[in-house]
């Protein structure tokens, strides 16, 4: 291994989780079947739909009784009147709703399409919600992991996410556990002796971005290990990673 | 090395950049002090601070002589006239300037805080805009790497963006050579067999998002190498990462 190389390691064989799952105990048995073992500094990326079905966030859209709104924008719109009726109600505060999308605020602050509605790899006919606390999805996995097996990794729930002014989506972390989400080098110097001033990155987003790379849409891989980055060890949480809406100019 | 992961490994050791200096010669001699060896299939990101410093897109402040608006909008919030007015000379509309901060449009398209004019890892008193054209940057720095050495990675150039609505800022493509910087799941089933209809994924930004991760903001690390990613080959562009002005619901 090259001296501060990062790896990014898909874990295969991840079986299906149904409603009430461990995702932690998924999680090791996706070790075993891909060979794997987990060692000391790892962060374990996790899709949030494997942690929206284990947590049982997958409803059945037939179930759904659209209100006038939700039917009146998807029959504008040809979407499907019971999606937009979720959205509504997954939302806080919605951002636009315009040509068809629905930006919104979901109860963690976080702003994205369909506050995270989504029908992707879910049995057809039903639909995902985020999970209702992410970051204690994340601290959950963690502890069970390091209770089953004395693995203790810090953990990111991730998600995609499209961005204001860019074409595409890309992953970012919605929970975390054991690590710091944003690293700070205000104060720090740069090798010329300028002071940084503003400099803050958002690692967790840059971790969940990196796993996205071996977990893909449509193989079946839920989850990667992120092996070599020294990332700040902490409690945190994805809440870091909104932006306070007093800093906000896109409310 | 475990199948199919993704390995991002520093490239240590690159001389600083003169204007005028070949960024595929700087990256060689980096890559001879990492006693590192280009291989087929190898994404090199590289920072766009980098390419500006050989490009001659640095600038002395002292030689910046503020319109009245920079002056005005630096003295109300404590900034620097000149660096204002070389933001404002970068941009080509002004999406939101309040609280000291400006979200520019710069001519590539892209909306960007202070439209890329960054005083970060420059000498003292000077300030480094963007590259006129990152995507024949990295053009140039693949077909000099392939004539030098007959390696041909894709190339990526990279800046740090703040995002709407998100803590921190992360790595993105700005400029992108020999690979797709988009993969488009439309048409394509998930494991139920649900067509995915909207899932694009950024897979440039990804790619950089994943190489800032080793490179750091303090450490003098302004490249990094992908190994293992099966991308896209193709022409392609950053201007693919662009939102569409037609589809952007937040000019």
């Amino acid at each position: 291994m090259i001296d501060h190389e990062i790896r990014i390691i898909p874990i295969r064989g991840i079986p299906e989780a149904e409603p009430g799952a461990s995702v932690a105990e998924l999680i090791l048995r996706g070790l075993e079947q891909s060979d794997l073992v987990g060692e000391p500094g790892d962060i374990l990326v996790v899709t949030q739909k494997l942690v929206s079905k284990a947590e049982g966030r997958i409803v059945r859209l037939l179930d759904i009784d659209p209100s006038p709104l939700a039917q009146e924008y998807a029959a504008r719109w040809e979407r499907d009147p019971r999606q937009v009726e979720l959205v509504l109600r997954e939302s806080v505060r919605i951002v636009r709703m315009d040509r068809g999308l629905i930006i919104a605020e979901t109860r963690h602050g976080f702003v994205c399409a369909n506050a995270g509605v989504d029908l992707s790899n879910v049995p057809p006919g039903y639909a995902a919600l985020l999970p209702c606390d992410p970051d204690r999805s994340a601290a959950i996995i963690r502890r069970e992991l390091r209770e089953l097996r004395g693995w203790e990794p810090a953990v990111i729930v991730s998600d995609t996410f499209g961005r204001a002014w860019r074409n595409g989506i890309v992953n970012v972390a919605i929970g975390v556990a054991g690590l710091r989400p944003l690293r700070d080098y205000r104060g720090q110097h740069d090798t010329y002796g300028n002071e940084l001033r503003v400099t803050v990155i958002a690692v967790a987003d840059e971790l969940a971005a990196a796993a996205e790379l071996v977990m893909g849409k449509t193989e079946g891989c839920p989850a990667a290990i992120i092996r070599g980055f020294a990332y700040e060890p902490g409690e945190g949480t994805a809440r870091e990673l909104v932006m306070p809406p007093e800093r906000d100019l896109f409310r």
